[in-house]
């Protein structure tokens, strides 16, 4: 069970990860065996597990700590995660992800589609379990929906120079914010913590998940080689213009409608020169500032928890976020 | 609430569903209305309800009937049937469905793929609001994986003109008769059957759910028109071969193999002359028998169940799938 490098200075959470792993792997058993050997590449092809990190820390926040339940819904997190990746790579035309070809480049979209629904069903497999969990499912459908209307934005706006920061914002919530907040919202009930600070849980997570979507998109743009194992600026080609851009573009718009006009014919050296268009009108510093500025929110939060390991390992866990080079 | 009109001959068959329909639209609730109103449009685009509906009269067989809840374990299996026919849109790229064309012809791929997602997880929102179902919740995720296997089956299968008898009826076995066989099972455990009771309703189900995907197959080679609201004979172009043509080809391989070697490029009088053909070596006869020793098998499991309105119910319901002209 190959884990992150950056799980070693977080040992506890690196041996109740190797378990949300083991669980997510048990749970997955399929008589054809080429469907089960395909899943469980890809929960070992080296996924960073934020989100179940988020809700392992989130389960020290009530009263009843019961690591069986804390380990369930961190790995049902996950699975939702996968499934989505995988629904999203259909959608996308994606044939990389996480540096492996991804399900729908290698057998076609229906094997994708199909495994993206059993995973799904298996995240409720997993919940199931913890009959406590229940209002955990109901609150995931209600969630999801709000996923899915961040990705639906997403395709709306493709190719939009007018997309606003705002809009931007709206769609990273649903897409990637909503499911960080879920998984330290799950963490933190299924310790049964009072109602009030299960919100501020999903207030943490979701400022979180807001920073760890900026960087993302500020890395697409500066990081030069394949390190976060995705083709670089696959997303620009896709017509899915991120923050950088979105800043950058401010009053010099017209700079980027001869490039940005080629969508996705536009060659490498194309590409290089929207980087140096966005490098100088700061477009990516402007969203690097802002992701330090949600980072800043998440840490407000956390620093009013209960003192604890736990609060002290998420400070840390959300510096990392914001300091990440890959 | 326009029901089918089958269900004129089954009063209180019919208020119930219209409650299903009814529960079903309450719980999608979308913030963006064009999305709300594409799934609204499909629970009322005429689908015939037959798996809740087999679900309400199973939930006759426990001593615990409780209609609330039998009606959302009926709407659980109408949305999950909902969610499988939307991605198998997908994954078949079809254009029409139920005369109407289809989320991904209409919208595109990414729409359909996240609606599809969106409604699997309303399937548990729904089966969540009775903590009893926790078991159907579990049952499900297994049963997924079959429905997925028979799609994946079917997939791995186009175009090969050695597709036996017996690899057809394991794909429509996890294709269809598993979620006719849920219907029938999470129907009887709603009402607390005992479990031999409701292992019965599940061989039912089964038994049910082979024969009309049987007779589903004769339709796509019998029917003339388009009652049937989807292209006549898409599968065949897609490669799907089903038990009509299975049954003409044995023996006859080599009259098929210049037609069906066309694959898609197959013309509407080729068409005409692989009907032709599988006419003259009674396929279609052959299917329609085996259609028939399938219901035999269901109404001899359903003779044995207590005596009641519901049985006889199932009974006449089960005749009607052999008999449908639709």
């Amino acid at each position: 069970m190959q884990l992150h490098s950056m799980w070693e200075h977080y040992p506890e959470l690196k041996t109740d990860l190797a378990d949300v792993l083991q669980t997510i792997e048990e749970n997955i058993q399929i008589r054809d065996k080429r469907v089960e050997e395909n899943i469980k590449a890809l929960i070992h092809a080296g996924g960073k597990l934020l989100r179940p990190a988020f809700a392992l820390l989130s389960a020290n926040l009530g009263p009843d700590y019961d690591r069986d339940r804390a380990i369930s819904v961190a790995a049902a997190l996950e699975v939702l995660h996968m499934a989505t990746l995988i629904h999203d790579d259909v959608v996308d035309e994606s044939s990389i992800r996480r540096g492996k070809p991804t399900i729908n480049s290698k057998y076609g979209n229906h094997y994708a589609v199909y495994t993206g629904d059993y995973l799904f069903t298996i995240c409720f497999k997993i919940l199931s379990k913890h009959s406590d969990s229940i209002s955990n499912i109901e609150f995931s459908s209600k969630n999801i929906e709000k996923i899915l209307m961040g990705e639906l934005d997403q395709m709306r706006t493709r190719y939009d120079l007018n997309v606003s920061v705002k809009a931007y914002l709206a769609r990273i919530s649903g897409k990637t914010a909503q499911l960080f907040a879920l998984s330290c919202y799950s963490g933190a009930v299924s310790s049964k913590a009072p109602r009030a600070l299960a919100i501020k849980a999903w207030n943490i997570g979701h400022y979180l998940g807001m920073a760890f979507q900026i960087i993302d998109d500020v890395l697409d743009y500066t990081s030069t080689d394949d390190g976060l194992g995705k083709p670089v600026l696959n997303d620009v080609l896709q017509g899915v213009y991120s923050l950088p851009l979105i800043y950058a573009m401010r009053g010099h718009k017209q700079d980027f409608e001869p490039l940005l006009g080629k969508k996705a014919e536009m060659t490498d050296a194309d590409l290089r020169e929207l980087t140096t268009l966005i490098n100088r009108y700061q477009g990516t510093a402007q969203a690097f500032e802002l992701a330090g500025k949600y980072t800043k929110k998440a840490q407000k939060e956390i620093a009013k928890l209960p003192e604890g390991a736990y609060r002290d390992q998420l400070s840390a866990l959300t510096n990392e976020i914001l300091t990440r080079q890959i």
